[in-house]
């Protein structure tokens, strides 16, 4: 009596990628409903099975599909929106602004949409996602018929899609509890990176996602400036810190782990994290050379991951797992690391399992999802095919196959692409929105050039202070008061500096540019004498986040720059329209008062002859966190003897200019 | 009055990939013949130019035709044979000796044919190759209607289409002389490495190359190990060597030069040679990372190439871009390195130049052939366009582009695809033939794994000694004559020395396997102390490439391996059915006798016991040399007061077994 199945595929060579890379040839898969009930040669299965539809494969490669482990595919809208730049170049001068500016749910489902295009074409039926508007990524994910970890962002300071932390975490809470249990979707809560998260990020994520049993997916040891930072300020390496952190008590998807060492790797492997290797990403942005083959030897699941269309440019998993073959081999220096058979089962069944869904898809398995496609190993730049060794086809794939030689897709059982024909996602209507996003952008961006941030930018090393300050300040009569004050056990000093500072302000035709201040900072050492001399550029948007009472101020992040040439020089290269010089004594404090850090600078503006001024600051990353501080600043400031009817809301150049 | 041309491209966003990287949008070129007339806006090219025929390229790219700058194109019949494979083993245990069985004129014309519509359909319309039997590969390039500067193999060792280099080089000018002034060939000779040609090869090719005004092609510091025995060797690096030996008094095209350092690079600049940089290949034979940076910094012109198609596995040049420009970023941790236009220059002018026919191709320039393709960036994968910065299209080529975007390709003036469709070449033919190869391949291949050379190879090591062997060898009756005879002024003694060796023979089944020898070598010192063991695999194979009067033999070149495991082991291993043993005193000089360096063995053959023999051996590389040192070796042991009567052809496993 033979079993009922809805599909039988036959006359292929199946590649099913399972622990024993068993092959059938000609091989046939039986599948019922979503899932795959039988693997094995074609005269076995035909004896067993009685199909509904029986389809000959005509010899082509019957694989699971291919799993790319770290994307960020809404920025399908941003690919080749800017190439070759450094990477704060490239993030701060214009990912971060035009994302900023344009991402909204529109675009991300967009975006999403023209990702899940390319992804199908090149055989992908899963991905590891990582974005703002996280939902809607999910949404048009599922309607395109593709499997996906969806992961919300959480960052520290202001994205698209949120104001501080606090939202993002409650919009990630929402989703997750939404969206948990879908048959295509795993909901999943990202905080971006270590450097991009407080500490409290850091482990209400690793909660969330531990409460939801979700994967929690990040950005962990990409770059050598961010391992360097982490041993730097809390003494350790990235890993042992985010493990500090609590991050491991979720089931983690690392993206890169490029700067990592022999202990970071076991750590991971005993917490049981997935790694996604990125090497198109690593390379282009010149991150570095994950250790691919160590991590392999060790034992953990490493995926692979084109990481977004903007750092790589495409979504082309064939020529990932050909370059992470490649780049392994050089970099250890042995043609044999990093073989084909295992590039291939990266880019599937481990990619699956670092994407904590291996028991859903990733090999050809009995029970598992039909996640599969066809490859046609026919065309010309495929062949010949040699039959001596087994893993020669392998190779095939690998090395010489292109993503063009996919004819057919099916996710969850249910037919993508037929005959390189999409059948979810209207290719033509995609296209051309598409344009309209990128004549937008192309506009904002051709408007922003004039801009003076650009410019800043575009002669290198503009770094933007990732913070949000708390600012409050007054207008005194005397010093003597603060000083005494100064004194009282209330206050905690935990050091003092002394400064002269000469500004130079340059001001522009359209006001919305902001101030751009050169500043020289003469270091005053205890016997009077100058020990040093600081130049820096900053630019001081106009805009003002938030304005507390008492004229407490929320102020956004400012980019700051080493200022290595001439007053003459960027008079020169900036043009502004205006200029105003200010010379003042600074005496500048960092204190602890009710728990609480702040910084105290005493000004005795000399040059135009303004009398002294007191400003009380503290950093902020939550907006709970800066109303707190905006009434304890206020209180500092009352109880440092400026009287409240002194308050004030201005820079120095404002008060300037309207004297002048 | 309007000049008359034959086709006019209209509608087009013109790539000129001139010096000034000029763009035309909408752009337009004009043809007359085989060549380029103008360049220019379309509106100012309709003004001046009546066209037979106009052709609307509906906003697609219309740039110069890829220019691959190294590639053994008939390879293509070997893709897949062998990967993931130390260089010595997929060298001496595949590459070699299938083509040494296949290799032919038959087998390159089929080959060069199916690389030729690889190369057509990713738009590479030059290329620069490296193989046997040349004038066949010229010969269906100019078919196929590709432009390629085609260079004749000469190596030290037996070829498939030269028992000699002195037949390579004869073949070579030959070739050279009939084709030069071909439209689309130009002939070269290529002596195929430093490391495995003979000085006289090196000089003889540069020779050649300068007379006829040609190119020279070769591979230069390809891995770390060629570099180091060059110093070892020569006392310097591969560059200087060469250039002693009078290499660049032709047009050098160098492949690789992975292992240079700044010196020679200057060397190369001021010697006018030409790069072809081998990303792929590089990284996937695990050669390392080649200073692309600095050599394009210093002015040195660098192309791009696949190599071969059996060490890539394909002649993709959209990949191998992409691939030069993202390791260039890596290596020097420098985002901003190798910039997409600068990559897609390096494939286009700047690989024309290096190849040393950048007066004929390489760029959109009035006078240049007519060498073009048209690339459609309207597929999704390329999408959006940005239009703000004039270098997005490079990035969007570079970085997001396929070789399948490649709609057309004209050479020459003449169209070899339109629309995709292939106008020279049949696709269905060339693949049955190429399964027929592959089918013999694998046969051929399945048979040779039950080989000793095989299980050699495979279980690591095994090194191919580079030689022939001249050696004549006589039975004596005492020593002492050859002692005294020995400290003849005729005889300058380089050195002496004394071993005692154990040596056991394997026979097998089947006797052209040869037979394989464990030899421990104890190192006997002044104070008859064993001051050192040595342990040797060697097989001795059958075939005796020739025999001279007297019994002088020359020998084959023999697999050398340090046995690293036990007698036992290798008996396990290899299953002979036969084994015999011989132990032997040795006493060994290097000596020079008329000018010419010999080994002369004094032997004392103790088990079996034997009695003495003397033998008198030379290396060698050419026919001519060989027959000389046979009458020198002749001589040699003739003044060495061995009758020539007693001369014998035998190994001493030969004479064991006919005692047995």
């Amino acid at each position: 009596m033979l079993e009922p199945v809805d599909l039988l595929f036959v006359n292929a060579v199946v590649l099913t990628m399972d622990t024993n890379l068993s092959q059938y040839e000609p091989g046939a898969v039986a599948i019922k409903g979503d899932s795959i009930v039988a693997v094995g040669f074609e005269s076995d299965l035909r004896n067993q099975y009685l199909a509904t539809e029986t389809l000959d494969c005509q010899g082509k490669v019957l694989m699971p599909g291919l799993v790319n482990a770290h994307t960020h595919v809404p920025m399908t809208l941003l690919r080749g929106l800017a190439d070759d730049l450094r990477l704060d170049v490239w993030l701060l001068g214009y990912m971060m602004p035009v994302e900023r500016e344009f991402v909204s749910p529109d675009f991300v489902r967009l975006g999403t949409q023209i990702a899940c295009v390319e992804l199908i074409r090149s055989g992908v039926t899963s991905f590891a996602d990582m974005y703002y508007f996280e939902e809607d990524v999910a949404k048009a994910t599922a309607e395109a018929g593709l499997r996906a970890v969806c992961s919300q962002t959480v960052l520290k300071f202001p994205s698209p899609d949120a104001r501080f932390y606090e939202e993002s975490l409650a919009m990630a809470r929402d989703y997750i509890q939404r969206w948990k249990g879908h048959h295509l979707i795993v909901p999943s809560v990202a905080p971006h990176a270590p450097y991009t998260c407080t500490p409290e990020i850091l482990r209400a994520s690793a909660e969330l996602a531990a409460e939801f049993d979700v994967p929690l997916h990040t950005h962990l040891a990409e770059t050598a400036i961010e391992a360097e930072n982490s041993r730097q300020e809390y003494g350790m390496p990235v890993i042992p810190y985010v493990k500090k952190m609590n991050l491991f008590e979720a089931k983690v998807l690392a993206a890169h782990c490029v700067h990592i060492d022999d202990g970071e790797i076991n750590t991971l492997l005993h917490n049981h994290a997935g790694v996604a290797h990125n090497p198109s990403s690593n390379l282009k942005l010149a991150s570095g050379f994950a250790p691919v083959s160590k991590m392999l030897e060790a034992g953990l699941n490493v995926g692979i991951g084109t990481d977004g269309p903007a750092s790589n440019n495409d979504l082309d998993m064939f020529e990932e797992v050909r370059l992470a073959a490649f780049i392994a081999k050089a970099v250890t220096n042995d043609p044999t690391a990093l073989p084909a058979h295992l590039a291939l089962t990266m880019a599937t069944r481990m990619g699956a399992q670092a994407m904590h869904i291996g028991h859903l898809t990733g090999s050809l398995e009995p029970g598992k999802r039909a996640d599969l496609i066809l490859v046609d190993l026919n065309p010309l730049h495929n062949s010949p095919r040699f039959r001596r060794d087994t893993n020669g086809v392998y190779a095939q794939i690998v090395y010489a196959a292109k993503s063009s030689d996919v004819s057919d897709v099916m996710i969850d059982g249910r037919w993508v692409m037929r005959s390189r024909q999409l059948l979810t996602l209207d290719e033509t209507t995609l296209l051309e929105q598409a344009r309209d996003y990128a004549r937008r952008i192309d506009t904002f961006l051709i408007q922003r050039e004039k801009s003076i941030l650009s410019k800043l930018i575009a002669i290198g090393g503009a770094t933007q202070g990732e913070t949000f300050e708390v600012q409050a300040k007054a207008r005194i009569e005397h010093p003597a008061p603060v000083l005494e004050a100064l004194n009282s056990p209330e206050i905690e000093i935990l050091y003092r500096r002394h400064y002269h500072e000469y500004d130079t302000y340059f001001s522009f035709q359209d006001p919305s540019q902001g101030y751009l201040r050169y500043r020289e900072d003469e270091f005053i050492d205890d016997k009077g004498q100058i020990s040093n001399v600081r130049y820096r550029l900053t630019l001081l948007g106009p805009a003002r986040e938030f304005q507390f009472p008492s004229d407490v101020l929320l102020s956004r992040s400012r980019f700051i720059a080493p200022a290595t040439h001439s007053l003459r020089f960027y008079r020169e290269y900036f043009k502004p329209v205006g200029e105003a010089s200010i010379e003042k004594d600074r005496l500048r404090w960092r204190v602890l008062y009710q728990g609480t850090e702040f910084y105290i600078n005493l000004d005795n503006v000399l040059q135009p002859s303004l009398g002294y001024f007191l400003e009380v600051k503290s950093r902020t990353w939550s907006k709970k966190d800066a109303e707190h501080k905006a009434q304890v600043a206020n209180h500092l400031l009352a109880f440092l003897s400026a009287s409240s009817a002194n308050t004030i809301s201005q820079d120095y150049i404002e008060i300037v200019k309207n004297l002048s």
